[in-house]
């Protein structure tokens, strides 16, 4: 089966998600800067929740594009990963609201997260049981050791919301811009078979 | 006629659907865990929702793969199937707001599943007919016993609402169970002559 | 230049119109089946509209696949055709709300219809300009009859608001009616050269 | 890496973004032509947001298929230029519900306007360096000119905020104007390769 409409359906649901969160962001009621700065956190949010969603869409773009087909349980695997990415927009607005100070929306948040990282390595797990552990996929992800860190380092901000939950929050700007330098490998592993998209 | 814009465009409204499910999904007004409890009913109704138009994506995915061309019936077909996926969102809002014990809610929730079911067939006649009994799509759809038994059920489903709106939502779940399974024979069909999507 | 791009585009943007209207109709506060039929009008609206932007799309997935090349001035009145199908969400909530009984909403939302008739009616010139008059597109298109016949209802249709919003909503039907039926000729055209599109 | 995906994604999310802007047209609360005249400023803002959304689409088009292959860095600069494209509806709703009359919501707008133009001229630095000083898309580029005053125009309009908020909206209009005209250099250098896109 063809990987095409995967794709295409993915990026569809991924740039709905990505644009849909700033909808959340409603005008102030007054016209001076001041009410603009009341947003502040809401917008900071906002840029940190549209980065991860972009990680997403980046990684998945390089995993699918080293994959030469798939089956039903991508599909799934890749439903569920959709599943756990459009709850981002839901606690993004809930912890914006809350001005990163409240300990549940900053949890929920790390939660969901958390969930997305899992279902993503998932997806991988998937993904190379139907390509085979010699296939470009294989030697291009490696042992995914960025992916295990984002999963330690999630539990470990999650645990910490009880103590501040702006510690939390450091910990997911931290696997953010870990995510942020492009995945070198499997850019590497691709440059040689070069195809047009 | 190409399958491929038809495709593009189904792949368009059902992630548009699948997604703004999400936006009705008001942020609690506290910032409590026992706030987000308030919203169970709404997230499990979510969860529902978004795995039935999963499914549809998905048997869709599966059906047209197997599909050669298209014409304006087919068009047409498609775009009725694709109303009633648009009608979900209300009906999941509805359902999710009366935390599943009141009738109409319930009752309307599974009309809307059986419009889509019923759309479904009446896309896969028409496609039957214009790909011809001995089409690979004809050997793949069979008889579809499972559309039938879903269609069946939905109808039972919808009658004991009238006992318990609970028993409803048990038959409904029963349904999206049984087509969580991927369709073995269009796969199995499919392998045979190896396409790139 | 080729068209992928712009179809791709032209089908997410009629994709979103098209599902964004559902939001629009917002649950009933009661759960009982009364509550219901008081959208009645709300719900038939959506219908109707759905129905106007499925035959838009319907009509553009005709005419560009007869389409060898596009150039800049196609994509600006691809884009101004977009701009008045966009428009139609906001006609089809005025009309509703107020329940095809009030003067102002059924002339705006015959105006936007005819807005949409007349940019459909300049991509077609533009595109003929492009493609010549020799060119498959030309054969297919014609003397676009029925185009026509949809500008001239639709003045007609906005001119008898002022004796009764209801013809106009009829006159409405009647061009949506009347383009339900696929458009023959640019098919069979399109049958003679299989490409898969 | 191949550049399709990253148009379809592209394309995704610029017509979300074109699209939701009319969500946030809220109807008048009357039925008649005076309350509709009360939503002008809204409407009008509505116009030059899609334009301009619209010449980003247009102007992205044009490079992108210039482009022969993209990498990592390509993707973020594209998501960059996304993310300020996203912040249009935002500042499109503040501007309107200002009617253009207030200080800080215009200067807003044309400091997303000049963000989303500095983004794009990103975007050519990143994609220029990807594919060669004599690339077909360095030829076609140029020097840019269009792009450099449009910024220089964007600082002038937001300054000119403090002596009246209309001078700046003129000054955004106008930029809008010269980019209608389409890239006459790109589509002539393409005109020569003709490929489908």
């Amino acid at each position: 089966m063809g990987k095409g409409r995967l794709e295409a359906f993915s990026d569809g649901v991924i740039a709905i998600i990505i644009t849909i969160m700033v909808l959340e962001m409603k005008v102030p009621h007054g016209y001076e800067l001041s009410d603009l700065k009341e947003l502040w956190p809401v917008f900071l949010n906002y840029i940190i929740s549209f980065i991860y969603v972009g990680i997403y869409w980046n990684n998945h773009h390089h995993m699918l594009h080293a994959v030469r087909s798939i089956n039903g349980s991508v599909l799934w695997a890749n439903t569920h990963l959709l599943f756990w990415l459009s709850m981002v927009p839901f606690v993004t607005d809930w912890m914006g609201e809350s001005s990163f100070s409240k300990l549940w929306p900053v949890v929920m948040y790390g939660v969901v997260l958390l969930m997305n990282s899992i279902a993503y390595a998932i997806l991988v797990v998937v993904l190379l049981k139907h390509e085979g552990q010699t296939s470009p996929l294989a030697i291009a992800v490696g042992n995914d050791q960025k992916g295990k860190i984002s999963i330690f380092f999630y539990v470990i901000g999650i645990a910490c919301a009880w103590i501040s939950p702006y510690i939390s929050f450091a910990f997911y700007v931290l696997v953010a811009l870990m995510w942020l330098i492009p995945d070198r490998r499997i850019e590497k592993k691709l440059a040689a078979d070069q195809h047009t998209g």
